[in-house]
């Protein structure tokens, strides 16, 4: 098993970095400043040979020594002495054919890519496994919180039951201040632009796509899944109005952008969503661009998991641990028995379909405040036997205030309501026949809930 | 590095168990019934070869295949087709002399057997080295919980700057209990023996022993440094008042035992005490049996762990997981790279001297209610350089209440002092001057406080 990585016992591990931004510049500072510690943990020094980058005369924070910064990827493709490249381009392309090509080169890779795993995981793990290299992707999930090494080895005795986890610290941060802040989504999105945790253009943080992708991953490993990120229904923060983090808090509740991923019957039941946390649960007060994971094992039971998902340091944190992991052959060994992302590996279970998702419900109406319509709503929801758990109408738009003469406009009220458990199918049904009635307008807000 | 573990490449790892209370049963039960899982995670068969017990007739709640329970150790130590012995006994010893015999009859060791490492880990870890076996022992410290994993391998980017858990289930249980319910401590004590969360006796747990051993094996892992954790300063929670907790919720805290270890100037700051934690932050909510752990790093920043700490199948996920990382040859790789408990490899930092900890105090008093008294302590506190922060004092005792001439009996009535940041020598002194004062009776409560 430890044949293809013989290499790896010299008393020396060079690495070199591929894109120096953030990240790449943290890995740096970690390897050169602290070279001590690396030693201590990997018995041995590792040792920063290259960093490649497309502009040499771009500033970037940090004095490497001489020679190390380059513009050619050739110096380290062609250097027999790098052992471990640290993959740090974003996006697909080139991400993936620079990756394909160090490997081919017999280099090991560390990376942060959660996209390009999610993409092109199946052919660069299968590629990896063919050329006796590995690949550690430590990073690519939730940051400094090490919950790929965590549901890969330490929590390997279980069976993993459920799992969900803040996954997009960008949304966690701006839903946490409009939250504590009372302010709007756009205004929110800008200061968390200026203080740098949300990208000139967030759409893929916000709308759900990246919780999505760290889902996809995470639901390989913890349930041996293989699942395309589009097919987990998700719906991001970017549509969340300030009026339900109100309501929510009212019926004792915190919205966070969940990714959940659950075994029901054998299949997987998957979801990237809003929804209401009660609070005081550990999850329900991660704030700010805190990440954080609870996993249930059939053996271990909960563990929660919380710490910063993005940031310069806690990503570097995570790529330097997956260095030292490869250097000492600890990630070989992981890589090679798990075969993860294995087209030779059959996937252990089947994604659940949507209309059986099942589950809590929070619902926001506009309704006429006309005598009846909560008792035609609370019918419709009978119909489809969904069960009221409770109601906030205020009072100028109750029913009885209405039957009992007081005089009122003919205007649209907010009615919320949350129910007891259902299923998607029937919510989603129910919430559209809803939405058809004539004293209900057609916007209807629904957000899952978790008890 | 891996010559010693050769005979781990085989298909198929044989394992024996010796001694089959709660968590071998456990560890059994998972080895048996989840032949599959294990064998994914090894990539290759995990084998229950052998349970060595003392009585062959004690019922223990598991069917094993014929021929594996024995009455006879060297049923284990003779066959050189097992691998792993898994070291349940508890207690030093026999369970010193058990480990050594069974790493010189050629077997890697798993053991949750806190205790013997507190107490012999030098020898033993220096001894399997010698022997080129290795010593795995995640379920030691926090059950199923993985710190040891953690801070050995997913932290090793970072320096650890500080730790503070709540390692002991069973106090935790009791004071959450008291806590909740507002009952006294022997009275729950009773409760969670009845439960099964705390024993027959359970003086070691709520002493502040147990969690004092586990903080002096993590500060080894997390510092380098060479503890013996009868030099950690420690309270227990055995003499605590519900009194106390209601006035600590009353000022926003709860009252956890919590063992800390911070780095300061170089030196290792360790305690364990009953410790005002704010309500509201993640380690406040710890509740029940759960333990919980902070570890700060200095790339990663602060990360959170919480989950069972005890419990039988928490305790055997960790074993199990250990079994596998033995199996698979990542113990002996981690083993052999950071040279645990190593006689050879000096210490990294020193302890720092109890009266140096700095921090703030909660002080209960028992004062007279003539008029003064609390201007006397107030005087004794600035004398020693520590200001209040804030104060409780019912009205029944206030100065002033007394000082308009309302009738008061002579008597003692309780005064809570909240501190601002002194040192720990500053404020014991401050504690025995105001003890020592003639309207102040001698029983002073005086317990940290985390910010």
């Amino acid at each position: 098993m430890s044949s293809p990585h013989a290499a790896r016992d010299s008393s020396r591990t060079n690495v070199a970095i591929i894109g120096m931004g953030t990240v790449g510049a943290g890995v740096a500072r970690l390897l050169i400043d602290h070279g001590d510690r690396t030693a201590r943990h990997a018995g041995k020094t590792i040792w920063l040979s290259k960093a490649v980058v497309r502009d040499l005369n771009k500033p970037r924070g940090i004095d490497l020594p001489a020679g190390v910064l380059t513009d050619s990827i050739d110096e380290v493709l062609n250097d027999p002495e790098i052992d471990v490249v640290v993959q740090l381009i974003g996006g697909l392309s080139p991400a993936r054919e620079t990756m394909l090509r160090a490997m081919e080169a017999g280099k090991d890779i560390v990376t942060a890519n959660k996209a390009l795993l999610a993409e092109h995981g199946g052919e660069l793990f299968t590629r990896a496994r063919e050329l006796g290299r590995s690949i550690a992707f430590e990073a690519a999930v939730a940051g400094g919180v090490p919950i790929v090494a965590n549901i890969s080895q330490c929590l390997s005795a279980n069976q993993i039951l459920s799992m969900e986890g803040i996954l997009n610290g960008t949304s966690n941060f701006i839903v946490s201040q409009m939250d504590e802040k009372g302010a709007g989504y756009e205004q929110t999105v800008k200061l968390a632009q200026e203080l740098g945790y949300a990208e000139a253009d967030p759409a893929m943080d916000v709308d759900g796509t990246d919780a999505a992708q760290k889902l996809a991953i995470l639901s390989h490993l913890a349930f041996g899944a293989t699942v395309d990120w589009r097919d987990i229904p998700r719906s991001g923060i970017d549509r969340l109005d300030p009026v339900d983090l109100q309501y929510a808090s009212q019926l004792g509740y915190r919205i966070k952008l969940l990714a959940a991923a659950r075994m029901i019957d054998g299949e997987l039941e998957l979801s990237v969503a809003p929804t209401l946390v009660r609070k005081g649960t550990p999850m329900a007060e991660v704030r700010d661009a805190y990440n954080a994971i609870r996993v249930v094992g059939d053996a271990v039971g909960p563990v929660f998991y919380h710490g910063l998902g993005a940031g310069q340091m806690p990503t570097a944190s995570a790529v330097v641990a997956d260095i030292i992991d490869t250097a000492v052959g600890r990630t070989p060994i992981t890589f090679q028995t798990l075969e993860y992302f294995s087209k030779d590996r059959p996937a252990r279970t089947v994604q659940r379909d949507v209309a059986k998702l099942r589950g809590r419900y929070y619902l926001r109406l506009h309704v006429s405040n006309h005598p009846g319509t909560l008792a035609k709503i609370a019918s419709v929801l009978a119909e489809h036997n969904i069960s009221i758990a409770s109601v906030i109408q205020h009072e100028e738009c109750s029913d009885e205030a209405v039957a009992a003469g007081k005089t009122s406009d003919e205007k649209f009220v907010p009615l919320v309501i949350m129910t007891h458990e259902a299923s998607e199918g029937a919510a989603s049904e129910a919430t559209q026949a809803i939405a058809a009635l004539k004293s209900v307008d057609g916007r209807a807000v629904r957000m899952p809930v978790r008890t």
